[in-house]
């Protein structure tokens, strides 16, 4: 896995301090910890640890710099997030895209996001190597800035993870599916119990096996529940009752 | 592409309405509207609408209800958000895998998160079809509230503007999904067929019903299919040929 440790995320003139300790939170909770404020009006400040929760650990190791220069000085990539499309043709990437390359470069990469208002500068955005679009509502727009780290954070972390997100499943108890002569067995006494209570007509039950396999097959059984399911047919079984 | 419209985002017992307000603004930013709130603690109220800032209107249509089940009752699917995998293994989600799902079912969806500090109980949970779990920080897996609606409704939007992505299946006939009050009609009647037949223990029904669950609910039931079942219990219910 690429080391989250290589991305930075850079805050432009945060206005409330409140979205800083929320950027740090979405940071920490998708593994980020680089974090750099460009001249911050209020910082530190009691709103920004709050919001933080458990990540103010991120807070306290945050560089603050004068300007976006200094802040991406040492970087390989400099992506800047930008609200709207740009007069330029810049190159604008969706989140996806920007955290694909941002895997795929060795040195260090920073995130920039903007002003709450006003977003980046054209000067700052001269800065950038890539301008990234959060494909947002045409009609509203208005992501709050820690909103739009988190999701930034959260295609780092997926990238970052790659093909090793385990897919499906996988997570809990080991189940062991069924074997297929096991699910026979229960398909054989389901028809033998519905042909007794007189619900399938033994002279042409073709159909309704149909629908019902392939209602079991999709479910994929595992064993435990191939128990149950015969458990409860020789539980229902009108045969038995009579008996 | 697929409308966002058809996409729903409950909140189970939000406790901060300031987390209402800004989970309002990440779904308008990502086109989505429909919004539930199940027994929410306090709404409506200044601190929701403060966070909405322009996504008031999303929280004048949001509907409040007092269980999960009502607030999902015309659903095809329904995902809830896991913060830690459960001991059963259910079939785990990442949010990408959700909303490609998502896509692909014609109905309702709706997504549901759980409590800020607690999450969904397990009977909340066994209501839905698919668990869904953003892969966080296993150290630090503290996502605000509004932080996970954002990262779902973001992946939603995606797979919406993507639609390139196959959606499983869509070969062969269309097919009808049973929505979540026909699913649960079901289950009432299977426990009630089950502890005539003395199968269920009437004072301990909760661990055979929940394995019973993840298995029909895994299989993604039919309206068909639901009736064909329900036919069945009818038939073999021991209660009928007692009178």
């Amino acid at each position: 896995m690429k080391t989250l440790e290589n991305f930075r995320i850079v805050l432009v003139e945060p206005q409330h301090p409140g979205n800083i300790g929320a950027a740090a939170r979405a940071m920490k909770a998708m593994g980020l910890s680089d974090l750099a404020l460009v001249a911050p009006r209020s910082f530190p400040h009691a709103d920004a640890s709050a919001r933080a929760a458990g990540a103010d650990d991120v807070l306290q190791a945050a560089t603050c710099l004068d300007t976006l220069a200094e802040a991406v000085a040492d970087c390989q990539l400099v992506v800047g997030a930008s609200a709207r499309a740009r007069r330029l043709a810049w190159q604008n990437l969706d989140p996806r895209q920007a955290a694909q390359e941002a895997c795929a470069t060795a040195g260090k990469v920073a995130m920039v996001f903007g002003r709450e208002r006003s977003g980046l500068r054209n000067d700052e955005l001269d800065l950038c190597h890539r301008h990234l679009m959060i494909p947002a509502n045409p009609e509203y727009a208005s992501l709050n800035l820690a909103a739009a780290v988190q999701v930034v954070c959260y295609e780092l972390r997926m990238a970052a993870l790659g093909e090793q997100v385990p897919a499906q499943s996988s997570v809990g108890e080991q189940v062991e599916l069924a074997r297929v002569e096991d699910i026979e067995g229960f398909y054989t006494h389901l028809q033998e119990v519905l042909v007794a209570s007189e619900f399938l007509d033994p002279e042409k039950p073709r159909k309704l096996m149909r629908r019902l396999r392939r209602l079991y097959n999709r479910a994929e059984l595992e064993t435990t529940e191939v128990n149950i399911l015969r458990g409860i047919l020789t539980a229902l079984d009108p045969r038995k009752s009579q008996s």
